[in-house]
Parts: structure tokens; C-alpha cells; sequence
């Protein structure tokens, strides 16, 4: 057995794009970590996916396996003939949801370290009543936590944001100094888990040039300098505000590990930008460790074997570093290689 | 004599790195286009700069040259004596106004095709009295202008912002219908000028997904929706609202030639992230064409020889583009090489 914690991969809604992505992405893996990657979710639809995209697989039931054989929670599927490729249905959006539901009680178990998931679809979920804004709010409720923050990152380049679905209008408002520094130190521990001893922090202004001294805007004198000074005195190694024009550049060019943005496009535009697809969504502030892709079910082309896998590769290798370290992961790649 | 149009250079501050950047950047350029580029400054400011670099420039006190010899114009400078290598003064900063002023004034008689604006420095500028809060604002007031445009350019990415220098609160109100079609239609004329027969535009949401229908801020449907339509109705290749994290993705590929940004950092961040040093101002909305370097006189380390004149190369080039058309400045450089 191997010595990898185990991570579980939700297969999301089972109309999407989901099977398909785990599979492949699963078949580029390393035997032992795929072996520590256990998917949430049905055996059925998984080997039809298998047999699609080709990735020639072995399924068994079971938390972990052995030899390259991947682990597989089958959850029963209700109403499973009502589920239709790329079709939306209450079915589908149930099934993801019991699927999300089983990967957070193995969670909060310690049965599983970290919690990849694939795409589910916010339509199908509320027809199947439930009613959630996305992955973030189903995760928030279910382990009955108040406040999360939206980590974006890749190799390049990472940003946690103060605000995130809310107008921009909004977001000049929410960003008080409580949350600023609830934000930083979010990311601050993030870091650390992973390894980091002293991550180096950045935090974004708001406005134009930081407000160049209050002509374009108050909201730097008037909390962020307050949030850092504070964060600081927790012995955290944090700057700011820079201006956001260059702060990210700056981080790009190595001199940051993490930048703190204040509003959803100001870290999502430049993360994006430059890892466009092996940019990946991890949820901080939850008692459960999760990551995400960062699309959608893409229903007008599941089913057809031809989704990318690319961001479901990343969601998972970014999960497994935060199940065994920085360390742990990359000599586990190693010691395949 | 060039058969090329003659574009202006301001000197800048004098006490700033203009007169080392301008020295620099025209000593790697293709002769004819150096002598069809007017410096309008301090000849004798202009030769010490050269001997600090060791330009090797020739100058002559006309609008144009020959055989790689520098232009120009020797504006007289008041109180020269008080001027110091990296010191704000009054007498810097009403020498940086007289060469904006100068420039202007041979731009509208069209003795110069495009004015290149070296740095200059705000306080100095006030100390001097001219209150200004920029270049912008105060080629604005010297050509009578009211409503301009700031484009951000590199040969990888573009945005033209629909509002700049205002908190970010102000900017989510002072996009108006009226303003975006405007700065569309701004966009649309600058490419058109510069040889596109049909630019690509596409326009940024200004919330977060576009405001997912409404849930994040109603800006799109009530504002954006309205003003990409008008601009499509006058004929112009537009799209959008795009949501600002996949707008300057899919124009960085290749889909746009230019991206309207709704405010200053969602313009800033991506272009400056991808071409830092290779970004250019350009003015749009005035009756005179006006590119700039996209940095300050930077005192501290002025007059050492030592400031990168990669932005100022750029601005120059881009200068020239505008002046000569795409296809001019190509041949041009092309002839040299």
C-alpha cells in the first residue's frame, strides 16, 4: 500500500465533462499517486468514460488500491436513467451533490486529506433542489463554516482574493480591514501548511496607483494600511499596498509567493492571463482541504472524449501537494519517473 | 532628405532620465528615422546627456535632419542655472511645461506628425506653477480638448480604458453609455488610422462574470449591453461585455486587436503583466497624435547612465507607426536593416 495520503475526487455532474477529465488526467499520473486518488462517485459511468477517452484504467471499489488501480467510492445514483450526455437534470445535479456530500463526510473523517472536485452545474443542482450558488457555498454549508476565501494559483503566479461574486461597486465596500486581514492570514497559513516558513505576501491596492494619497480614492489610508500594519504585527511577511499594476508583475518576476487582490478580475484577470489553463481554485478558510478546476461542465461537448484534462491535472497535482507537502509530492514524482 | 513624416520628442525635466533615455533610444535606430525625429528640449543638456551614455549622436538645430544626425529644436530654458541632476526645481519644471508647449504648437501647424513625451515631474510642474495633473490634463487644456482616452500598448496586447485617474468606486459610475460608445469609437479610429481596415474590438464586463445576469452588479445590462450595440450600429467590429478574466486572455491569442477596459487597473494589470517595460501610452481624443513613456523621471537614479530606454524605444516606435502607418514603418525598417 502506498505510503501517499489518499486524496478523493469528486466526479461532479455526471452529464458533464467530469468522468472523462478524471479519467484521463488519472491515466497521465504516476501509478502510486493514482493509486492515493480515490473518485467519488459512479463506477458505471466511470469505466463508460474510461472506455472513451481510452485511458485504460482499473477500477475497484475501495478508498486506496495497489499498482496503479483506481480507488472508487461508488455512490448510489438516483433516477441514474434519467441522466442524459451533456443533458441538464435534476438526476445529474443530485448526483453531484451526493457525491460532494459523501467526499466531505470522508473529509471530515480523515478518511481523505484533500478534496479535488469536478465541475458540477448550478442549474441542475437547484432543480434538484438544492439551493447553492456553487461548490463554494454547497462546501461552506455543509461543513458550517462562515467565511472562505478564493485562492487562483498556478506555478506562475497566485492570488487570494478579499472579495470574489459580488459587483465591483459591492467589493469597494466588503473589503474591510477585519477581512483584509482574515485574507492575508487565510494565505499566510495556507503557505505554511504547504511548506513555506516565512511566505512572502503582497497585498494589492484598490484603486488607481493606491489612490496616489487619497486623490483616487480613500480606501488604502483608510483600511488596507490598517490590515497590513496589522498582519505585520502577527509576524507575517507582508507588503502593501502596491499598486496593482505592478504587484503582480512583481510576483511573476518570483519576488512574492502570494498576492492579496482585492476584488474577483483584479486576481483573476492576471492569474489567468499567464496559466490560463493550469490555473486552479482552492477554497481556504474551510476545516476541509479542497481544490477545483476552474471551468464549467461544458455539456455542448461532453461525452465526445475531446474536453482537456489540462486543469483537471493541475487541480489534482496542486491537492496532492497539499496532502503530502511540497516535498512528499515531488519525490513521489520522482520516485516514479 | 526622409521621405518620413518627423515626429517630436519633449526633453522631459530636464533633472529626470529624459535626456539619457532619448540619447539612448535614438542611437539604435535606423539613421533616417533618427533624423526624422525632432528632439524639442536643451541642446546643450542633450550633448551632455550623450557624452554620459556615449550616444555618439550628432545634433543640428532644425526640424530635420540627414544622415543620421539628431534634430532639434533648442527651446529656451529659463533660470538653467537652478536645474540640477536629479533634483525637483520650479525652473525643472517650467522647462518641462515650455517643451510640451512648444510641441503642441508645431503638432497643430502639423510641422510634426506625433509628439513622444519624455517623463516629467508633477510637483516640479506645480512648483512651477502650471497645474496640471499630468501630460494628459495638460495637453488637454493647451489643445482644448474635453473628453481624452488613455491607451495602454504593446505589439502583444492593448486596452483603451474607459475611465483612468478616479477611485474605483467612481469609475463603476462614470461609465455611461455615452462614455464606452465613445471610447469604443475612439479605439475604432486610432487602428482605422493606423491601417486596420476593420479592428477587432472587445469589450470588458466590469463585474465579475459580467455580472452572472445581474447577481453581481447591473452595469452590463444597463449600461454595457447598451453602448456595444450603439457602436455596432456605426458599423464598428465590436463585441462584448467579455468577462474581463477571458477578454485579455483571448486578445493576448490573438481573437483583438484592442480590449476596452472599463477602469484603470482592469487596462493596466494585463497589459503591464505581459510587455512591462514594451507598454506605451498613447492619447487618444485630441486633435494632435501623442505617445508617451509609461514611466516617471525617476530622480534617483537620473543623470547615472544607467535608466533602461527600452519604454522610451517603444513610445518612439509607436510614434512612428502612427506617423508613417504600420506599412511605412516596416519598409522603413526593413531599408536599414
Amino acid at each position: 500500500m502506498s505510503t501517499l495520503s489518499v486524496i478523493g475526487i469528486t466526479m461532479g455532474d455526471p452529464s458533464g465533462v467530469g468522468p472523462e477529465i478524471i479519467c484521463k488526467a488519472l491515466a497521465e499520473m504516476p501509478a502510486a499517486e493514482r493509486s492515493a486518488s480515490a473518485v467519488i462517485g459512479n463506477l458505471r459511468l466511470l469505466k463508460r468514460a474510461d472506455a472513451i477517452v481510452k485511458s485504460n484504467l482499473r477500477f475497484v471499489e475501495s478508498l486506496a488500491a495497489n499498482n496503479g488501480a483506481v480507488p472508487v467510492v461508488n455512490v448510489p445514483t438516483k433516477d441514474e436513467e434519467q441522466i442524459a450526455d451533456g443533458k441538464l437534470s435534476a438526476a445529474g445535479g443530485e448526483a453531484a451533490y451526493r457525491y460532494v456530500e459523501r467526499a466531505v463526510q470522508l473529509s471530515l473523517e480523515k478518511q481523505i486529506s484533500v478534496i479535488v472536485t469536478a465541475p458540477l452545474n448550478k442549474g441542475a443542482m437547484h432543480a434538484a433542489g438544492h439551493h447553492f450558488d456553487g461548490h463554494t457555498e454547497l462546501l461552506a454549508t455543509l461543513t458550517n463554516t462562515k467565511q472562505s476565501f478564493m485562492l487562483l494559483a498556478s506555478e506562475k503566479l497566485a492570488a487570494v482574493h478579499v472579495t470574489t461574486h459580488v459587483s465591483l461597486k459591492g467589493a469597494t465596500e466588503r473589503g474591510t480591514i477585519e477581512r483584509i486581514v482574515a485574507t492575508i492570514r487565510a494565505g499566510y497559513e495556507h503557505y505554511r501548511s504547504l511548506g513555506y516558513d516565512n511566505p512572502r505576501i503582497a497585498v494589492a491596492g484598490l484603486n488607481p496607483h493606491c489612490g496616489e494619497g487619497g486623490i483616487f480614492g480613500r480606501e488604502e489610508i483608510e483600511r488596507i494600511d490598517a490590515a497590513v500594519a496589522q498582519a505585520k504585527q502577527q509576524g507575517i511577511n507582508v507588503q502593501g499596498p502596491i499598486s496593482g499594476d505592478t504587484v503582480f508583475y512583481r510576483a511573476l518576476k518570483g519576488e512574492f509567493d502570494l498576492v492579496v487582490a482585492q476584488y474577483h478580475d483584479q486576481g483573476h484577470i492576471p492569474t489567468k492571463l499567464v496559466a490560463f489553463d493550469e490555473t486552479v481554485n482552492i477554497t481556504l478558510g474551510l476545516p476541509i482541504k479542497r481544490t477545483s478546476v476552474d471551468h464549467g461542465t461544458a455539456f455542448d461537448i461532453a461525452w465526445q472524449g475531446k474536453a482537456s484534462h489540462i486543469n483537471m491535472k493541475a487541480a489534482i497535482a496542486y491537492a496532492r501537494m497539499m496532502a503530502d507537502g511540497r516535498r512528499s509530492a515531488s519525490a513521489a514524482a520522482h520516485a516514479q519517473a
